[in-house]
This record gives C-alpha cells, sequence and structure tokens, in this order.
C-alpha cells in the first residue's frame, strides 16, 4: 500500500536526506514539498543531486492541499514548526525533525529555548522519537517528534547503562565530536570550508548545548531520580557523523552485556565485540549505530563509544523508521542502505 | 529469481563497493567471496562497515566450489586477474573490474601493460563494458570487461559527439579530476591523508595514463579514423568523483543537442540544460553520469563537462548493470540509490 | 628603517594573509587597520590567529590619521577600493589588493566589471603588480594594482613562452584548480564546507570569468597582437592553492628552457628538471611558485603546469613582494617562509 | 653567531618541519642531514616544498663528519634513536624528538615500549623537553627529551592547575582530537585519505596510549603523589593540530587565575579570556599553543582546552625553542611564525 508523504521544508538537509531515504522507499510517495523561501522552484535546481527523481515542485506549506496526504515530515527550523504544526489538520500524522516537540515540560522548553511554547496543548501529545526505546507508543502517535542527533547518540551510549544500574550517575562525562551538516545549511563564518577544514573546536562549553535538555529529561525519568550529565560537542571537519566518548564509572564487561542484551533485536544498533570501538566512516550516509565498550586502565571505569550519521540515524532516517511504525510498514523499509565507505 | 554471486578481490574498495551496492539489490545472493592475502577473515573485520550483513567468510579463489554460481564479478588486481579469470569454469558468467580485458588488440595491451597478455584467446571474446554503448553484447557476454574510471567518464564526455560528427577529432583535450580512491587501497605516500588533504596534483601527464589505451580503442573505432586525445588526469583532496572537463572544437548548441539525442532514454545519464555544468558532489555514491555543455566566448570552441563516481558508475556501479543485463534483470536494479550530498 | 603600513580591508582573508606576512618582517610597522563593518573590534577576535601580535584596534578607513603613514594596502571589496582609494591622500604609497587598477582600459574595465570606473583618472597612474614583469615600474609606482590570483598563476605558466615566441598563440587552454579561499569570506552555500567538501566543479565556463580580463590585456600586449585563452576555473575542496593546467602547441623541451632562462634569477618562481610537475602542497602558505613542462605523446603539444598560493604569492604576497620594492627594500623581506607541508 | 645544525631522520615529518623552521632561523645552519633509507637522494626530491632552500644531500648518519656540527636533532623513530645517540660524540648537543628518552625510570619505559632500554646510562642524563617548565636545565643540558606531542598539550592544560592545587587529582580525564600528522608516515592503511577523511575514531582506549607514561610520570612528580589520568586520543580528519579537552573538578575561575599566573611571561602560552575556548585553526603552522577554561553548569566541574600544532609545538617547534636555550640564542628565535589561516 502506497502513503503519500509531504515534506515542509524540502530545501534544507534533513529534507534533502528525507528525499534520498525515500527515493529507494517502497511505499512512499511524495505528493508534496515545501520551502516557503524557495516556493516556485524544482527540486533538481536546489538539490541538483535528486535530479533524476520525478519530484513535485516546491510550494509555500500554505499551498498545500492535504487531502489525501497520510503522513508529513516537517524539517522546519526550530520554533517555526510549532508554528506551522498547529495549523495543520488533525487526519495527519507528523513527524518533526526540529526541536520543538522533544521537550515535554513546557517550563523546560522555555528555560532551554528562550521563548514560550506556541503549541503547548501538542507538546503532551507529541511522543519523543528516538525508536528503539519509544517504539509502541510511536506506533500510536499521531506528533513524533524527533530527537536531537547530539541527542540520540549519547542515549544509545547511555540508555540501557542508565537503565541496568550498571554505571554511576553522578560522574558521566559525554564528549562529542561532530560532523557540520548537524549545524544545518546556514550561513555563518565559521561553517565555510576555508574556516572548518584541516580544524577542530569545542562549542557549546559548559553545559549549554539546547540537546542537554533532553538528556536531562530522558536520564532523569529513567533513572527515577535527577541525572545532569556534562556534555561537550565539538565541531569536527567532516560533514557527516556524530562519535560519543562516553566516560563513565562501572565494570567494562557489565556495561558491554547490558549492551548486548539490550540491542540484542535491533535491526540498526550494533554491538561491536567487547574492547573494540567504532568509526563513524563505517556508518556514513546509513541508519546504523555502532557500539564499542573498553575498559580503562583505572579500575572501575570504563570508556562508551557510540557512531552514527547524524543526517540518517540521528535524524532523516530516524524520521522514516518512525513513519514506518506510525503507518503500519516494516520498521526497516527503505533504511537497509549500506554505509558508503570510502 | 535469485542469483548466486561470487566476487574474487573482496578487499579492495571495488569488492567493497560491490557488496555495498548488492546490499539492497532484489535478486543477487552473495555467494562466496575471496580476497587471497585475507582469507579466513570475517568482512566484518576487513569492511566494518559492512557488519550488519550475513556474509560469508573470506576464502582464497581457488577455494571456491563454482557449482551453483551463476556469476562471478572480479576485482582483483590488473595481470592477476587474467590469470585467474582463465582458470575459472565456462559456465560462469563474469563481469571483470580489472584492465585486463579492456583492450582487444593483444598488442596494444602489451604496449599499455608492459607484459604480453596471458589469456590472449578470451581477449577476443570479452565485451567492452560500457553499458550504454555495448548493451546488445553484453547481454549475451560470457565475459565482460569493466572499463577504466576515466575512461567510462571521457566517453560519456565524447562518444555522442565523435559519433554524430559534431566536433573536431584532431584537437580534443581531456581534463580529468580525480578521487583518490580510484587508486585502490594501496599503500603509497602520495595517497596519504597528511600528503594528500588540501592540494591536487597533476600525474600520467604527456599521455602516458594507461586509460589512453581505451580512447584510442574506442575513438578510432567510433569515429573509423585514428583519434588520439590529449589527457591529463589531476589528483584531487577527495574519495570519490571524477570531473572530466573536455575541450573541444565545434558548436556548442549542436553539441548539447547530441547528448540529448544520445541519452533520451538512458537511466542513469543526466543531460543538463544547456549552460550548465555538473558537480561530484551531486553523483557521490550513485550511479547517475552528469552531463553539461558550455559555448565558449571564442566561437566554435565548446566545454563538456561530465560528473560521475568513480567506485560506482566508473567501476562497481557499473559491473552490476552489466550484471544486471547479462542475468535477464532489470538494468537498473540495485542501482537507484539517490547520491548522498551533502 | 621602518615603514609604518595601514591595511584597509583587515577583515578578510587576503587582509589576514598580509598580516601573517608582515608579523616577521623586519621593517613594516602595522600603524592602522581598518574594516568599516568590524570597527571597534580587536583583531584577537576577529582572527585569534594573530592575538599574540600587538596590533592597532580597528577603525574606519575614514578615521585613519594618515600622517607617518608610508604604505597602504587596500584589500577591500571591488568596486569600494576606487572609491575608497581617490579619496587617499596623495603623499601615501599604494598597493591594492582589488580588481579595480588592473585593466588599464576604461571599457575593458566596464566591459567585465558591469560599471563604469569611478576613478578613471587613476587608473592610467595605476602599474600592474605581477612583480616579475613590472619590477622596474613598481619599484616608482605610487600606485601598484595587485593581480587577480588566477590571472598570475595563468601569466607565470605562459609569459616566458608568448615572449619568446615558442608556442602557438591561437590554441591556449588553461584549466585552472583553486582553492575556496580565492572566493573570500564570502557567505554563500557553494562555499560551506557540507557542500564543498569531497567534490568539485567548473564555474565560469565558457570564458565569463573576470581575470580573462587581464589575460587578455597582457597577452596581447605581449605578443603584440589580440590574444584570447580559453580558461575554465574549477573549484576544489581545499583551502589554499591554485594549479593551472595549460595545453599549448610547442616543443616541450624549449618550453622547458624558455622557462629555465626567464626565471633563472627569480628567487620566488622555480622551474622543475624537465618532465616534472608540481603540486600545491609544496607551495602552501609560501610565496613560490612551481613549474613544470611536460612533452605529450602527440608531437607539437606540450602541458605546463603552474603551482601557487592565492593568498600568497596569488595576492598578499605578491603585495608585501611589491611594497618591499615601492619602499626600497629587499623584495623578498618577510617572504622567505617555507612552504607548510604536510 | 652560527650554529652548525645535523639532522637525522631528514625525510620524516618532523624532518621536514624542522627544516621549514630552520629555513627562516636567524643563526642556525644546516650542516648535515641523515636519513639512512633515503640516502643519496636531495631533499627536492624527498620534500619537494623545500626545494628552494640550499640543503646538503642526504646521506647515512654514519657518515655524518661531526666536527664542527653544534647540535644534531634527531627525529629517528622510537628504539633506533637510543641506539644511535648512544654513538654520538661527547661534545654533541642533542635534541632527541623520539620517546626514547623521555621516561626516566628504565622500568616505565620498559613498561610501555615494551623492550629493555638500550641506553640506560643516558636516560639519566636526559632532560625532559617540555620547555616552560625545564627552562633551566635544558639550558645545561646536553641530551633533551622531546616530549610527546599528546603529553605536551595534556600538560599545557593540567600542570598548573596541579601544580597550584586548583583541581582534584582522582578524575581527570583527557579527551584528545589529533591530527594525523602525528602518526608519521607510515603507510597504514587508516593513514589513506580515502580511509581517514570524512570520518573520525578514538584508538588507544582504555589506558595503552604510550604518552600515558609521561603524565603518569610527570604529574605525579609534581603533585607528590600517584596520579593517573584517564586519557583517550581520537584521530581526525585533519593533517596539523591536537585539541586536548580536560574534564576537571574545581572553580573555573580560580582555574582559569592559575592559567593567567602560570604563562603570564610565556611567549608562545596564549590564555584566552575567561569562558571562551581555542581551535586548532588559530595555530596551525605555529609554535602557539591557545587555552581556554570554561565552568560547567554542574557545580563544582571545568573544562580546560588546548590546542597547538602538534608538528610545531607538539614537537619540531618545541625541538628549535629547546635548541635556542641550549646555544644561548634567544628562545624564540625562528618560532615567531604566526599561525597560516585560513
Amino acid at each position: 500500500m502506497t502513503h503519500k508523504i509531504a515534506i515542509l521544508g524540502a530545501s534544507g538537509y534533513t529534507g534533502a536526506e528525507l528525499l534520498r531515504l525515500i527515493a529507494t522507499h517502497p511505499s512512499f510517495e511524495v505528493a508534496a514539498l515545501a520551502a516557503n523561501s524557495k516556493a516556485g522552484m524544482e527540486m533538481a535546481d536546489v538539490f541538483p543531486h535528486l535530479r533524476h527523481l520525478d519530484l513535485p515542485t516546491l510550494v509555500t506549506w500554505e499551498e498545500i492541499d492535504w487531502n489525501g496526504i497520510d503522513l508529513c515530515f516537517c524539517a522546519l527550523p526550530h520554533k517555526t514548526s510549532q508554528e506551522v504544526i498547529r495549523e495543520l489538520p488533525r487526519h495527519l500524522k507528523i513527524v518533526d525533525l526540529s526541536a520543538d516537540f522533544r521537550l515535554r515540560d513546557p517550563e523546560a522548553y522555555a528555560l532551554w529555548y528562550g521563548n514560550p511554547h506556541a503549541a503547548v496543548e501538542m507538546q503532551g501529545e507529541a511522543v519523543y522519537g528516538l525508536t528503539e526505546f519509544y517504539r509502541e507508543k510511536i506506533r500510536a502517535a499521531r506528533l513524533v517528534a524527533g530527537t536531537g542527533c547530539n541527542a540520540a547518540t549519547g542515549q544509545f551510549a547511555l540508555r540501557p547503562l542508565i537503565e541496568r544500574g550498571v554505571i554511576g550517575l553522578g560522574d558521566i562525562i559525554l564528549d562529542l565530536k561532530c560532523g557540520v551538516s548537524g549545524a544545518g545549511r546556514s550561513l555563518k563564518e565559521n561553517l565555510l570550508h576555508a574556516e572548518l577544514s584541516e580544524g577542530t573546536n569545542a562549542y557549546g562549553v559548559g553545559g549549554t548545548h539546547r540537546h542537554l535538555g533532553e538528556f536531562d529529561q530522558e536520564f532523569t525519568e529513567l533513572a527515577g531520580r535527577e541525572v545532569r550529565v556534562q556534555f561537550t560537542p565539538h565541531l569536527l571537519p567532516m560533514n557527516r557523523g556524530i562519535l560519543a566518548t562516553a566516560y563513565v564509572s562501572g565494570e567494562a564487561e557489565a556495561i558491554h552485556a547490558a549492551f548486548a542484551e539490550a540491542y540484542a533485536d535491533e535491526p540498526f544498533l550494533e554491538v561491536l565485540p567487547f574492547g573494540q570501538t567504532p568509526s563513524t566512516h563505517h556508518v556514513r550516509g546509513s541508519n546504523f549505530c555502532h557500539i564499542g565498550v573498553v575498559g580503562d586502565r583505572i579500575a572501575g571505569r570504563a570508556i562508551v563509544v557510540a557512531a552514527l550519521d547524524n543526517l540518517t540515524k540521528g535524524s532523516s532516517g530516524q524520521a522514516v523508521q518512525n513513519a514506518n511504525l506510525m503507518l503500519g510498514e516494516d520498521e526497516t523499509a527503505g533504511l537497509m542502505l549500506a554505509p558508503c565507505f570510502p
């Protein structure tokens, strides 16, 4: 059965990645594409790599006829997203890729994002889109909030450990290395090739990055008590990929066993043999997440490393995975593309 | 119907790329993988990006039981390939990705490769694997010789023009910009990241690059008279992609019309609107080739630019495309992956 | 003797490169730095890599007290430059890094730049800044016009050949591969790391790039008859460097001899042994230009390859070299930094 | 006064970097260059970026006439270095860039390097080459042991804090991001551009990296009690640069004050304003180290970030700095090159 799909914000990187994945999806049909700033343009001009596809002309989202459309991916900027989504018809299933519905608590939202939420009533309805941990709720949801790409990586590296109580909760440190596409198509000096290539720096240092709101919400709920992690992202000269290095207290073998158990049946989460760690090279362009565990020379300390592609498993791949569940399709449909290496 | 496939030389880049493509191919099943230097290893250790696939353990090619295997991709080094292929059973269809069967003339082979051919009797049998121009012969072939990746790019940029007589034959210049994966997984100083990143140089300057043997063979046959082009490849700090810039004499609009006509029904060859030129960014990881034509300010001079991914359309994608034809499958099976951008 | 220097447009890449070179210059002292959009800022905030230097606070150019300043580098955008320079005091020596005074003919200027020149009277006064070929005029000049970085590379690869009559003038083709810093610090989608990294494309195809105005002016004057070359620049995923591949008709050995003779005493122009070609890796961050010559397999055809760093020899290094001459200093002062490899 | 210099191991990256720095050094003269595997070659062929320099032909180290040579930089591989150095004449001052004399304790050496030391008698004599902390000893030394590049970065980020007691000693975590030139010119698959570009991975995870031997030795001596840090290096797709992110317990402002005090008079150590963190982009190709401090949202936790160029401040620049001291020259001679950005 074919499902008709709309994408709002189709001229950004997550929009393009959705289209790349849908291009070989067996049952999704792109019925409408919106990008208000580029309405009227053909996708072949906005993203020439998609020129072989027969895609609708870009329109404004207000122009879309929603009759017959089953699901809408909303890849709009933060804040815009909530304003648009509250106007969409109720029959529509929605996967939002922005940050707008990730935090369940309006106060937490206001704290991290600096403005009151414009669709508080929908915040409660939204299901957090970390598929492997919210699968049944997502299946039944009308509105799913895609997670932050860093937040997804950190949670894949830590949730089973918190849940199973195999690590200490007071001294978790997450050091992330992030590709630049996570910053989107925004025109900033530090994202220019000339300024980013061949070097690296930390950003959002000290606990100011917004994805901490998700860690706080999820880890606290999971642990049943307040959990605050230290989290420092770094911008790397690469387009795709996040590598999360987590420093935790706990027995490395118990940690590895926790992952092996938790992820045994997961189609996209690959636990490496004990002592091996992953590389973002080996997940590029795919929906897979590789996870490795090593014990430190200091007894009782371990390192967990997780790698995924921020545009795929960290964003648009996750979104398609959730859409598959919401529409009753095989969860892996359109997502089994092998990583692109070298 | 499922076809059983073997790959010889599975531990190189073209081997990995074959497996990436076959991973989502609807009717190819990998029955055997050989890599003599790494026999006994699991593919998950050789290429961790393929660890989610259920692949056979690497063996030596001599260990393969050929019963029931329909087609063999031979991704071995030049010279080794001819020695192995002549030993393979006659029932087997073979797509060779090496240079060994590209040149039909044993003397031309010896000239460009520096040694007499070890399987001269099979040289005549082999069909040149440039799918779009040898489609019917490939369909009927037992042995298909994959083209050089530079040779493919240059021919996509020139064949319809030579065939239709819309350009001069005496002053064709091909300036190629090539990604480093074309050099394979060989350990050479100039291929190290530290030496290649952030810079570029020409190589094989002056008409010494072996792919010239293919240009000479094909263009001369096509034109019915000797054609010799000037060809200079350049190594670029990128992993995938070839951009061919062809400088020709002729009317740009007639040249564009020749492409439009020649490639009208081709699923993988995209002719851009007149005056636009392609980017390797927009074909990365895909089997597409984008072609553009611009007229120069100097009357009667035109520039043709073609872009493809050397590992896909230039090598393993072409090989799968040919295998599809040889096995009676849809030519595009497994090959409609959209390019990976950004 | 110390010379007091001002830089206008100090917040761009060529401004930063001037400061990098002046940092170890024995006799230049930075007296004033202007950047109207960032006036009031410290250089350590605009360019943190210069924070160890004791530099003046940025001001607007109108605020500069020109008394006591000997020479002004003008690294402003095209068009702005001519408007500012005509207002500067007459005692000041000026090295302009923009395109505004490169073309001597007001009509040629209007043709290539699309607007009438705002300081026509100064166009005649300006000396073209290709040091090695205008040395004596530069020594005596008040206003020197820095050349285009592509124009410099192409001229180093061709001037001695045209001058000595060792190549044909009717079929010269220049294929350039350019690093992205040549585009400056401008915020454009195609200059983002995510869009530029790992791929390449041609631009300004067909004879529309403005540096052609310089080729036309210089080669025509040199040859004593109209010369029009074909010129196609390509954008490469690297920050610094231009590689010019010139396809010419002529005897390769005579061509090599012409370079050897012409550049025998040049401190920055290195002619490689016959048959070798250069790499941009080997000139990065330096004021050197490497040049190589190879004969093609087609008799009477040769390839010349030249490599330089667009920000140094192609722009700010050239500017310092010219300033040295204008101020009576050793031409190489501050410019003998070795290339930065790897 | 001119000092005659020899370099052993001149065909590797640290050898090349020494020559780049010495090229503009006011009083060092290169008298001999050895590289046993490339003896007989000219440096212009080994490192074409140095072709403008008038350098001696490569010889074997046994061929060098040591009369008149004042100082020898030894850039040989680990283990080879100790075997060669013990054979050198006693009049010679030596700066060793290998790991061979970094650890003072023969047992610690054997533990980390897996073999007994071949010149134990010289281990005691060698001075640890972290200039800013061993300045007076270095001035008087005959043999100085260059530090590990990671070890230097980590120590710049932590020594003043341990010394002044402003951080806890039991929970120090060092997460390093390293450019690939630190691995030297060795031919390994994972160092190829095709495998390293556009991705990242951890290595030496769990406390196995040899530079930990230096941290243990130095921090333990400094603290007067055993200190063991957690240290995980990551390989990044960049050629130069190390970014060390240190997670410590302590008051951020006290930490910043400790740096400000400790590094107030250091010519190469730049402490950023409180709350700012550095980038490797801004130290590339230079001898500077930038250091920043940020307080975490978790009270009593802070993040220190240090950035330097592994080939310069982390290795060859440090070596020249030490040689300057040993030869009675200005410590900064030849080292004030500004970073190369972009």
